[in-house]
C-alpha cells in the first residue's frame, strides 16, 4: 500500500457528505473513488461536488470493489453490521458510525467478521478527537491532576432531532448518551462496572410519547472506584453545551464550550459572552477531520484504530444498562446485560 | 421590643467566635451581653475580644438570663435540642447551627418546643445568604431560565477535618453534605422525594476506619420532577470549590468560585489565575453577616426566619436517606426515612 | 507608645465617615478619640455612629489636643497643608487625604515641616492597598513576568462628579488621574520623565463647560525605559473600571475588575456575567481598611509610611505636566514642571 | 463571468502558497491556472501541492497570461507596484499583499493605473475577516455601544522576525504596526488626523543596530474625536497577543484572545488556561479563507472590494507619520506627511 488509500463511501446523507467533504479537502492521504447511497441521486450529487469519479446505488458495489480499499459506513444504523461483515469478507479496512448496531448480538458477530478478515475497524466516535478532550485525557492519564476521584460529562443539544427519528432511534442513550459513555471511558481509562440512571420527558412530551424521555442523569461507577456524573438534555436554549471535568488527588481537568468568536460586550446590563458553537457540525469540525486522518494513518502505518470495535461495542452495553436502570429505578451492573 | 437586640452566644469555638465577631463590628442591631461556654478560659477570652460584659461556663445562666432576648447556639451538635428546649422555655428566640441534631425525635421534640412557646427559631444554613447562591435562586424564582429541569451542585473541601471531629460527625452526609442538601431546596423551591448516594474512600484510609466515606456522589429526584446531582471531595487541593448550575427550560445559571484577587499572569507556560478563597471562613464571610442580621431583622420586624425550623429537619432526613442509599445501592425515598 | 494609637479625624464626609467606620469596626490598633468638622453636625452624627467620644467643629482642637497621637485628615484639598503643618507642629503623625494640595510650594512647605517635626506622614492613594494590585506588584518585583516594557492602566468612572465639584477640582489630571499616576509610579517602580496627553469632552459638555476634559489618553516614559498608556472616561455606564496590565520580557499580570457575585446567566442571547463592582466605595473596600490599617502599623513599629509625602507630590507633578501636554499638544517633560 | 474565476498567483512563498491551500481547499469559486516565482523551483512545488497546471519563473507571463482573470500578488513588496501596473493594464482584477508599496508616490501611480483599467484592487488587511473583528466592527457600527470614545489595540508577535528581515522592512511602523492602522480605521469608521508615536529598543538591541524598534505605542486621534492607542512587542513570550476594545457613550467592545482548546487545570498553585494561537498562521486561519473569498466575490458580484486601495494607502500614510513622531518626539498630523 502506499501512501494514499482509495476510499469508498457508502451513505451519502448528512454525515456521510461531511465525511466526503473532509476527506477530499484535508485527508490528502484518502482518494475517495466510490459513493453509494440508496437514493442514487445523493450518491450523485455528492460525487460531483467532492468529485468521486463513481457514484453507484447498491452498496455492495463499493463494498465489493476491487479498486476500493476502505470504507466509510456513514448509512443508517440498522444496515451497519451487515455492510461490515460483506466489507470485511471482501478484505477492506471499516470505518463505522456509531453506533455499530442496536443489537449485541449482531454487534459479535461484525466484529468476529473483522477479527477473521483481520482487517482495521473504527468506529465513530468524533469527540475523541476533538483538541480540548484529547488534551484533558493527555492531561489524565500524565498523572498531573494525580489518581483520578470523579468524572462529569455535560452533554446538552440545542434542539431534539425529529419526532420520526427518536422513534426508532433506540432512544436518548443509545443515540445521544452514547457518545457520552464513550468519553467517559476514553477520558478516564477504565471500564465502568455499574451504572444508575435518572430521566424524564421535561423537553416535549411528543418524546415522551414516542416512548424515549429527553432529559437524563446517569452516575457511572469504574472499576477504578473513579464515580462520574453525565446529564443530557436535548434541548439547551443557549446551545451545544459539551463540557467535561476530572477531578483528581492532584487537582482537576476541566473542557469548556468553545465560541464563534471572542467578543464581549459591556453595557449598563452585564457583560455579555457569545454562546457555543451551535451543534456538532460547528463544534467538532476539526475533531471530524482528526478522526478521518487517525483512520488513514492506521492503515498506511498498520496500527491499531484509535477507536477499536470494541470503543463501539461498550458504550452500547452501558445503554442498555443505563435504560434498565431507568426502567427499573435500580443501579444495574453492566454484567447484567451480558448475561 | 425596641432597635437594639440583646444576644447572648452559647459556645465560644470556632464558629461562635466568628458569630460574636460579626454581631460586635457588623450587626448593630444586635448587643451581645452574654456568652457561655464549657471552658470558662474561652468563653473569658471571647468576651474580652468583642466587648461582650459576661462570660460563664454554665449555659443556661445565659438560655435563662431575663436580660437576653435571643440565643446564638454554637455548641456541640448533641446539645442543640436541649438548648433549643431551654432557650425556647425561657422565651428566648433562637438561632441554632446546622445540624440541628441527628435523631430526628429529638428535632421533633424541639421544633414542637419552639412551636408551643412562638418563639422564632432560625438554622444556620449560611450559603443562602451568599451574595451569588442568593442571587442563583433569585434567577430561578424570576423565571428567568424557565422551567427547572437539571440542577448540579459541587462542594469540595480543601482538607478533612481531623479523624477524631469525622468519628463523631455523623458521616460524610450529615456533615458535609448537608449543606449541598439545604442549596438543592433553597434553589429549586422543590422538596426531594428520593436520593440515590454512591461514595467511596479515595483521600484517606484513615476515613475508612473511622467508618466514613470522603468522596460522594448524590443524585437528588424532586417532586416538580427536577433531577439534581451533588458532589463532594473532602479534599481538593486548589482549595474550596463551591459551585451550583440550575438548568432550565429557558436558559442556565452558573454561580462559579469567588478568588482573593483578579490578578492573572501569562508566561511561556499558560495563562495562570488564582486559586478560589481557601475555606468557608474566606468565602463566606459576607454570609455570615447577612445571615446574622436576618436573624437580627426577623426579630426585629416580627416575620418568619429566612431559615425555618423546618429547613433544618429536612437535610438531616436527606443525609439518613442517602447514608441508607449508600449501604443498600439503591435508591432511597425520604418517605422511608420517616416511616 | 502602646498597642494603640488615639486618632483625631479631621472632616466628617464621605471618606471622612468612611475611615470612621473601618477605624472603629477594622483597626483595633486605634481609638477613635476626636472628630471635628465645620459643619458641627456632621462631627457629632460621625462621632454617634462610631462611638467617638468628641465631636467639635474647630480642627485645631483637635489637631492640637493632647490626647490624639495620629490625625486623619479628610477636610477639603485647600486646608490640606495647613492642616499637615499645624499636626506636624504638635507632634501628630498625619494620614493625608490625596492630593496634598494642587500647589507645589505649598506641598513643599507641608512635606519641610513634616520633615522637621519627624513625625510620619502617609498620602491616602488608596489603590496600593487593593489585594490585586498589591499582587501585581509583588509579581513585578519578583521578577515573574521579566524586565518590564509597557503598563497599561485603564482607570473609568461610572459616573462624573457634580459639575460644582469638577469646577473646583483643579481638572481631570489632578482629581482622577491622579491616582493612575501613583499606581504607574507604585507598579513600575521606576520615576516617569515625559508625559503626552490626549483628551477631549465626550461624556458632558457641561464639563467642557466648566474648563475641563472627561475623557483622557496620558502616555507615560519612565527611567527606565518602560513605555504606558492610561485611559480615562467620566462615565462607563457598565460601572467601575480598573484594570492594569504589566507586559514584560518574562510575561505579562493583569488584573480584571472585581463583581459582587460570581453568577453567570446563559440563554438564547448570550452569555451573561454581572457587572463590576459599581464605584471606589465598593470596589476598595478591603483596599481602605489595608490602608488604615498600614498606616497604625507604621506607627506602632515605628517603620516608614508605605506611601509618603513624596509619593503625595509626583503625581502632582505628573499632573501639572498632562495637562500642559493637554494645553500645548506636545510631550511634557517633569523637570519642565519643577523648572 | 461564470460562477468561476480563473485566478493566477505571484510569488509562492509562505504568504502566497497559504493563499494557494486556501484557494484550492476552500473557495471553490477560484480555479487556481498558474503560480509565478522568481524561484522556479518554490513555483513548481506549489503547483504540485495545490494542483495548479502551470508553474513560471517569469510573473508577467502570468500577469498577462489571457485565461487568467485575477491575481493574487504575495512577491516581495519591493515589486508590488509593478505588478499592480502590469496586472491592471492587462486587464485583471487584483489582490495585493500589504503593504502596496512604502512609497506613497509608487502607490499613487499604482492606485491610478487600477482607477484608469476599472480592475478591482484589493488589499491584504487579512485581520478585517477575523470573525471577532468583524464582529466587534459591527457592534461598533451598529450603534450597540452608542458613540466611540476610546479605542486600544494590543498587537503583540510571539518572536520578532530575522534581522534580515528587519533591515528591509521599512521599520516596525509599516511592516507591524500597519494592520493596527488598519484595524484602527476599520473599527471606528473614520480617519485619523494626527499620531504620536513613543517607543524603543526593549526585545533585541539587534534590532537597534538594524535601526529599527522593538516596542512601541501609538495614540490616535480621530476626525470623530475619538482617541485611540496601539501597542506592539515584537516578543510576547506567552503567544501572538491579539485583542482590541472599543469604549463609547453605551459601553464597550472588547474582542480577546483564540486558544487551540478550552482546557483548564487547577492544581495547589493556581488555574492554568491555554496560551493563545501561537502565530497569525494559526490565529487568522479562518480570516485568510474569508478574505480570499470576499475578493472572488467582489469579481463575481461585480461590487466594490471589501478593503480598497486607498485603505492600503492611508496606512502607508499613518506609518510615516508615527515615524515622523518617533523621530522628533511630537504629535504629527498625517496631512505633514502628504505635504
Amino acid at each position: 500500500m502506499g501512501s494514499k488509500v482509495t476510499v469508498g463511501l457508502i451513505g451519502a446523507g448528512r454525515i456521510g457528505r461531511l465525511h466526503a467533504r473532509h476527506l477530499a479537502l484535508h485527508v490528502p492521504e484518502a482518494e475517495l473513488t466510490a459513493v453509494a447511497d440508496v437514493v442514487l441521486e445523493a450518491a450523485q450529487q455528492c460525487a460531483a461536488e467532492f468529485g468521486i469519479p463513481r457514484a453507484v446505488q447498491d452498496p455492495y458495489e463499493v463494498l465489493e470493489d476491487p479498486e476500493v480499499e476502505a470504507v466509510i459506513i456513514c448509512s443508517s444504523t440498522d444496515t451497519h453490521t451487515r455492510f461490515i461483515e460483506a466489507a470485511a469478507a471482501a478484505g477492506k479496512h471499516i470505518f463505522c458510525e456509531k453506533p455499530i448496531d442496536v443489537d449485541l448480538d449482531r454487534i459479535d458477530r461484525a466484529l468476529a467478521a473483522v477479527e477473521r478478515a483481520g482487517v482495521k475497524l473504527q468506529v465513530g466516535f468524533n469527540r475523541r478527537f476533538d483538541p480540548s478532550f484529547r488534551r484533558a485525557r493527555e492531561v489524565v492519564a500524565s498523572g498531573r491532576i494525580g489518581q483520578p476521584h470523579l468524572l462529569r460529562i455535560t452533554s446538552r443539544d440545542p434542539e431534539p432531532p425529529p419526532i420520526e427519528y427518536i422513534r426508532v432511534s433506540g432512544g436518548i442513550f443509545l443515540d445521544m448518551t452514547i457518545h457520552d459513555f464513550d468519553m467517559a471511558r476514553y477520558l478516564i481509562g477504565s471500564e465502568v462496572e455499574e451504572v444508575y440512571a435518572a430521566g424524564g420527558v421535561m423537553v416535549d412530551p411528543a418524546i415522551g410519547e414516542a416512548g424515549d424521555i429527553d432529559t437524563a442523569v446517569v452516575v457511572l461507577r469504574f472499576e477504578n472506584g473513579v464515580i462520574g456524573t453525565i446529564d443530557n438534555s436535548r434541548r439547551a436554549v443557549y446551545g451545544y453545551d459539551q463540557r467535561v471535568e476530572v477531578f483528581g488527588s492532584g487537582g482537576v481537568v476541566a473542557v469548556g464550550n468553545r465560541t464563534p468568536d471572542a467578543v464581549t460586550i459591556g453595557d449598563g446590563e452585564g457583560i455579555h459572552g457569545p454562546l457555543p458553537l451551535y451543534f456538532f457540525i460547528e463544534r467538532y469540525v476539526d475533531a471530524y477531520v482528526a478522526e478521518m486522518k487517525a483512520f488513514l494513518r492506521c492503515i498506511l502505518e498498520d496500527t491499531d484504530p484509535p477507536v477499536t470495535g470494541l470503543d463501539g461495542r461498550v458504550p452500547v452495553v452501558m445503554a442498555y444498562a443505563a435504560r434498565r436502570s431507568l426502567e427499573e429505578n435500580r443501579p444495574v451492573r453492566l454484567e447484567e446485560i451480558e448475561g
